[in-house]
């Protein structure tokens, strides 16, 4: 009898799951060098294993304009044409990857960079919109958890520039926030995800103006609410936020543990609860 | 009796090693699109476990020529001022690896694009001269081979961009050429190794007029006879082949199976060995 319970405590511990950290930083952070080092700092402090998913920041445009390639940008989305694509591919897997990987080595965490064509790691399509020609902009088709697997179990912090591509040799400029989503949910099969999204704010604002306005916790009762029921009716919470925290449900409907918004400079703060916003299903 | 025979067969194929090939593209393969398509294509035709590792070409020049980014070239070597280190990460770590990594994965090929700082995998040191100041240049120290054996392990194709890092979060620029050398000297503890310098010619010739003057084999001893004892003795080998051979004996001498020198266009010849020159110790 004994040796059956002994039997039971052993199968409970194999099939709890580890933790797994995804951060998203985005251009905020990436373009100011000292926050950047500072955050990466505190992202080395970090136990266990985690994924970093950073966005372009202002630097894209910025080369652009020196090569006087002209950027569009249609709802905060920038319109990927061939030599677009040839640039944030420079900056955010050469550059920006690089470098950031560089700095957590010097930290003392082994990390490695990749886009979504490394190791197939995120497959996508060129988006398909019945209107707006996007060029080469990625939509996630599937995450091949394989390699990233295989990395995190050798603890290596994985680095992911905003790039994917689609098998046929197109490499696709994709949105940030979508990766480190797509990530938490596909492997949230393995591990237990933790998805935090950094931004400029402090969390989800009550008040767009009050920084004090932080939303702790925030339900799908409440956040049905809180969000305006048409464009005009003036919700409480900020429109832009909106499609960050549709995604952050839909995470959290996919398996992900739980989704945290909040200042990058907090990022302490964010992991133990005590700053930023936490997004629970219930 | 019987048992024991087979035992030892039994041994003896479990410390034969397997084979690995690393592969150097140079420039002008880089900077033809239609050249390196089709070399992707022999190149993922190779069975087993293999690594690319590509220079830099034309690109980066030209992307500096159109931001005013002044190059200085000194004995065929870069200087790599801070402006053009960032340009060097771009093109060479951003653009060039992830469009070859993409495009091995349409040939189905799971490839895996990595610098010296991903993984830690190339530790290197600003380089150090007496009387040229080379800028963020780097010289290899070591090849930490636990990342790369077990990717190759998962028979995952590795790409490296000639880019390492100081650990100290410093990227540094590094000749492809060496860093091509001192994977196949790492590795070759774990495998046997094949390296294979591809560049214009056919490989080492007689006669650097004459594409058909190739030297099938060479070893040591040939090659002493055919070098030139001095600068101005104008033996049978060009000049500028001597550090690419130098090279290569040294690899021999650190315990790499093959070097073979010769076109790329060659690449199944080369490696069944009916075209260019193959380097042996003897």
């Amino acid at each position: 009898m004994g040796c059956t319970g002994r039997s039971f405590r052993n199968i409970k511990w194999q099939i709890a799951m580890e933790s797994l950290i995804i951060i998203k930083i985005g251009g905020n952070i990436i373009d100011d060098e000292k926050s950047l080092l500072s955050f990466l700092q505190n992202f080395s402090a970090i136990t266990g294993k985690k994924i970093l998913v950073h966005g372009g920041g202002k630097l894209a445009t910025q080369l652009a304009g020196k090569l006087g390639v002209e950027q569009t940008m249609i709802d905060g989305r920038r319109i990927t044409d061939a030599e677009t694509l040839k640039i944030v591919t420079m900056v955010y897997a050469g550059y920006i990857n690089k470098n950031i990987v560089a700095q957590l080595q010097t930290n003392g965490i082994n990390a490695i960079g990749l886009t979504g064509a490394d190791g197939n790691s995120i497959l996508a399509h060129k988006r398909n919109h019945p209107t707006i020609d996007y060029g080469f902009a990625g939509d996630v088709d599937a995450i091949n958890s394989d390699l990233l697997s295989a990395l995190l179990e050798k603890d290596i912090t994985i680095v992911f520039a905003p790039i994917t591509h689609d098998k046929k040799g197109q490499l696709l400029n994709t949105n940030a926030d979508t990766i480190a989503q797509e990530l938490a949910k596909g492997l949230s099969k393995k591990y237990k995800v933790t998805l935090i999204y950094s931004f400029e704010k402090a969390g989800v604002l009550l008040d767009v103006n009050d920084e004090n306005s932080v939303i702790r916790k925030l339900d799908w009762k409440y956040y049905q609410q809180l969000k305006p029921s048409s464009p005009d009716d003036g919700g409480k919470i900020f429109a832009g936020m909106i499609p960050k925290l549709d995604n952050a449900f839909a995470a959290l409907n996919s398996g992900v543990d739980k989704v945290i918004i909040g200042k990058a400079e907090n990022l302490k703060e964010l992991i133990n609860g005590s700053s930023g916003t936490t997004i629970i299903n219930g």
